[in-house]
C-alpha cells in the first residue's frame, strides 16, 4: 500500500422550484454548488519520469445517502440501475480509471469524462445546481458527461485543467458483438484541443456517440476564460446534434447554445452570474434564455455557504426546467418559464 | 484533505429462531449485538467556536456483504431497492449529513435519525438483534428510524448522547410536487427534549410523518436511564399511532408499549435484560410480552463475544416474531409465541 | 480506530474475442490479469496469542465503475442484483468476514471463499481473464467461488496460502425456514486439506452445495505447485458434479478437468502458460481443450503491463467461450472453437 488518498465533497441545499403550469416543489438537493462525491486515488512513481495511477469516484445523493445513476455500455440499455423506479446504490459512476504516463503524456483506461464535457464544465460559473449552464445537454444521450469502456490519451500534465497547448483524445467501446443488430452502438470518439495560459484558457471539443436510435449524437463545445483582478470572465458555446429528427426533441436535430458568465470577486466571497441562450431547429423554432446569479461565502478554504437564483424563459415548444435530472423541479408547460433558488452548505474533505 | 476518519463495526452471529406454527430457522445474522456499518466522517474548525462537519455511514449485511435498505423520499414509493425480491447494494443508508455548528448549536442537512428514534435506542439494553426492545416499531412506516431530505437542529454538543438540557428538531421533506395527489406525503416533523446528567438521562420525543396511506403516522417515545455501580437501569415508554384503522394492523390505530431494562455489570462483562409489553387497540385488544436476556463478554475494548435469548408471547391477533426485518425468523401464528437465541462476535474498528 | 488498512487492485485491458459461428467482440475488460477490488481490513491483538479481525472486499467492474454480482443465500433466488438486465452496484461481494483466532486456528463468520475454490485459484497460472483455467466452473452453481452465511475454521496461519499441514472447513447456511419446500437449499459443506512447504504445496478440496434443482452440486479440486529457479510448475485436477442430469449441461452430470500450467520466469517478467482439458459425461461425450499463454512485464513491484492469448477447441456438444462471465466474448457454436487476446495494465494499491 502506498499513497492511497481518500477525499471528496458534500453539498446540500434547500431548494425551491417553480415551473409555470407545472406547480412548485421544495426539496433538499445534493449538489447546489458542487457535486457530492467520494474519491479514492493513488499514484506511483515508476522512475524515468513514468508513473502509474488510478482514480475511483462515487457520486453521492447526499440528501438520501443513495448513489447516482451510471451507464455501462454507453447505450440506453446500459443505464444503472435498470427500471425507471429504481434508485441507484453506490458505484464509481463518476470515474473509474487506471493510467500510465510519462513525458509523452498519459494513456488511460476505464470510465472517464468525454472530451466535450470539459468546456461545458470549465467555462460555466455554476457547473451544477440551479444555475447550471448546460441546460440542454441532458435527456438526449447517456454520454454527454462520461463514457464507460474508454481508452484515453492526454498530453503531459493534462486532466481537467491543462497548461500550454493540450489535447485529449477518447475512444470508448459499446461492446456489442459483431453479430448484433447495431454492433457499433455506444462507441464514442472525442477530441479536445486547447491552450492554457496562466490567466486564460481556450479550448474546443467534440464527442460523437454512435447511436442507432438518433443516427448518432454529436456534442460540440468550446470557449474560454480570462482571469482578471475583479472577475473570471467566461464564454461557452456549443451544440448538441442528432443525425435524424427525434420526437422527444420535437423533431429538432440541432440545439446550439452560448453562455456569457463570470465569477465576480467581492472583498469576501464571489458572485457567479451567467446568461445562457439556446435555440433548437425544430418546426417551431423553439428557444430558451436563462439568467442565473448567486453568492458564495467562504467559511474556510474548504467550506462555504451559498445561495443561487435562476430563471428560464422558454419559447414555443421548449419546456426546460431550471435545473436538470432528479433535482430539476417541476417541468413547466411548453413555452412557459421556470425559476428556482437554493441556499446551501458545501464542504470538501 | 484533513481529519478524515474511517471507522465502523462488524457483528455476526449464529442465530436460531422459532415461531410457533411457523417453523424454525437457523441463520447467520448481521448485528446480533450492534449493527454492522462503515463510517466516514470529518470535522473542520472554522474559528470563533464554529465548525463544519459531515458523516456518511453505510449499513452492511455482513453475513452476505450486501447493503441494507434505504428510503429516498420518506414514502413507500422511495424504498431502495425497488422490488420485493431485490437485495440492496451499498448506500449511505444509515447517515448522510453535512452540518455547521457553533455555540448556538448545530444545523444539519441530509439523511439522519428521527428524534423519536433516540429514546428507543438509548433506553433499550439490546438495541438490535434477538433481544431488541422496539418490537412494534417496524412494519408500519419507513420513517421510524431515519428520514431523508431532513433539516435538523441540535442544541450545542448534542447528537445521540447529550448533556444538560437538550433539544433536537427535525423537519424532513417528502419532495412531492405541489400538483401531485398528496403533496405533503413523506414530510416528517419531530422534536426531542431531555436532560442529560453525568449518571442519568431523561428525554421524550415525537415524530410525525405525513402519510396519505395511514392518515399520518406518529411515533412517540421517552424514558431514561440511571447509571449505578452495579447496573444501568432503563425505562422506555412509547406509542406508535396511525390516523385511521389500518388492515395490516388488524384495524388498530394505537400500539403503546413500555419496557424495563438493565445492563447488569458482572466482574467480567455484563448481562443485558429487558421485559417489554405492547398492547394494540384493535377489535381483539391484542397484546404481546417479551422477555430478553443475554451476556456480553469483552475480549478487548473493541471486541466482544455475546449470546442472547428472547421469548415473546403474543395474545389474540398479534403475531410478532422475536426479531425484526430480514433476520426476524419465522412469524408465529397469531396469538402464539416465538423465541430465538444467538451466539456472536462483534468488533469495532 | 486502530490499524484499519485500505488496499486494493485495479486491472483494465483491451480484449478481443472470437467465437466461431458466434461473431467477435472488442471490449474493455476489468481483470485480465487480476480482479479489480477494494479491500478494507483490520486485525486486533487480544493478548495470549489471540486476535480478532475482519475483512471487507468489494469487487469492481473497473471498465464501468459498477460493482459485481453477489449472492445472499447460496441459491439462485439470492443472486444480487435480481433481474437479468440489472447491473450490480457496490457490495462486499468478494469477502465479508469477522474472525477470531489463536494458536488453535481461526474461526470465521460471513461471506468467504469455499474450500474447493482455492486449488482452482492457486494452481492456475492465469486465475482470471482470457487464460483462466477453471473454464467449466461457472454457469452451474452460485457457490463455486464463495458462499454467504458461512462458518469457517482454518488451521493456524492459514488463509489462501498456508504452511505445513493445513485444513479449512466451511459450513454455510441457505437460511430457508423449516417449513419451506426445500429447507436445506443453499447449504454448503466443504473441506480443504493440504501441505505447504517453502517451495511446494499440495492440497485437495471438496465443497458440496445442497440444491433441489440439480440434486446437489459437488465441486472437487486439487493439485499442487513446485517452485524452481526457472519456473513455478502447477498441476490442477478437479471435477464438477450434479446429482442428476441437467438440461443446460446437455444431460451430463460430471465434468472432470485437469490442467498443466507454469509461470516461466524470464530475466524480466514471466510467461504464464497452461494446457487445460475438460470432458463431460453427456450423451455426446463432449470435451474441450484450451491452451493459454501470456507475458507479464513488471513496471514496479505493484504495477505491470501484460498480454494474454488463449484458444479453446470444443468437441461435440460443448460450446465454452475463451473466458467466463460478462467478459466471455461471443459463445461459439457447439463443437467449434473460440479464441481471445488482451493487452492490459494492472496495479495494486
Amino acid at each position: 500500500q502506498s499513497g492511497l488518498i481518500v477525499s471528496g465533497g458534500l453539498d446540500l441545499a434547500v431548494a425551491h422550484y417553480k415551473g409555470e403550469g407545472g406547480g412548485s416543489r421544495t426539496q433538499l438537493i445534493s449538489g447546489g454548488n458542487q457535486n457530492s462525491r467520494l474519491n479514492i486515488r493513488g499514484r506511483e512513481d515508476l522512475g524515468g519520469g513514468w508513473y502509474a495511477g488510478f482514480e475511483l469516484e462515487a457520486g453521492i445523493a447526499a440528501d438520501t445517502g443513495a448513489g447516482l445513476a451510471s451507464n455501462t455500455n454507453n447505450q440506453v440499455s446500459g443505464i444503472v440501475p435498470a427500471g425507471s423506479g429504481n434508485v441507484p446504490s453506490l458505484t464509481f459512476n463518476r470515474r473509474s480509471i487506471v493510467g500510465i504516463g510519462g513525458e509523452w503524456g498519459e494513456l488511460r483506461l476505464g470510465r472517464d469524462y468525454v472530451p466535450s464535457f470539459w468546456p461545458i464544465y470549465l467555462y460555466d460559473p455554476f457547473r451544477t445546481g440551479v444555475g447550471f449552464g448546460g441546460i440542454t445537454i441532458l435527456g438526449t444521450t447517456v454520454t454527454n458527461l462520461r463514457a464507460s469502456n474508454s481508452i484515453g490519451y492526454f498530453t503531459p500534465g493534462c486532466d481537467a485543467v491543462c497548461k500550454g497547448p493540450f489535447a485529449q483524445l477518447m475512444y470508448a467501446l459499446g461492446e456489442n458483438g459483431s453479430g448484433s443488430a447495431a454492433p457499433d452502438d455506444g462507441r464514442v470518439a472525442g477530441l479536445r484541443l486547447g491552450y492554457g495560459a496562466p490567466t486564460w484558457e481556450v479550448s474546443i471539443a467534440r464527442s460523437k456517440t454512435t447511436s442507432a436510435a438518433v443516427a448518432d449524437f454529436t456534442q460540440t463545445s468550446g470557449g474560454g476564460f480570462l482571469e482578471t483582478k475583479w472577475a473570471r470572465l467566461m464564454l461557452l458555446v456549443g451544440e448538441n446534434r442528432t443525425g435524424r429528427p427525434v420526437a422527444p426533441l420535437n423533431n429538432g436535430t440541432r440545439a446550439p447554445f452560448w453562455q456569457l458568465g463570470a465569477l465576480v470577486y467581492l472583498p469576501v466571497g464571489y458572485v457567479p452570474v451567467a446568461y445562457t441562450r439556446v435555440t433548437r431547429n425544430d418546426p417551431d423554432s423553439s428557444s430558451a434564455s436563462k439568467i442565473s446569479f448567486g453568492y458564495v461565502y467562504p467559511l474556510s478554504k474548504r467550506t462555504a455557504v451559498y445561495t443561487t437564483y435562476a430563471r428560464i424563459a422558454n419559447k414555443n415548444a421548449l419546456a426546460i426546467p431550471v435545473n436538470v435530472g432528479a433535482d430539476s423541479g417541476p417541468t413547466p408547460e411548453a413555452g412557459r418559464g421556470a425559476s428556482g433558488w437554493d441556499v446551501g452548505l458545501r464542504l470538501t474533505f
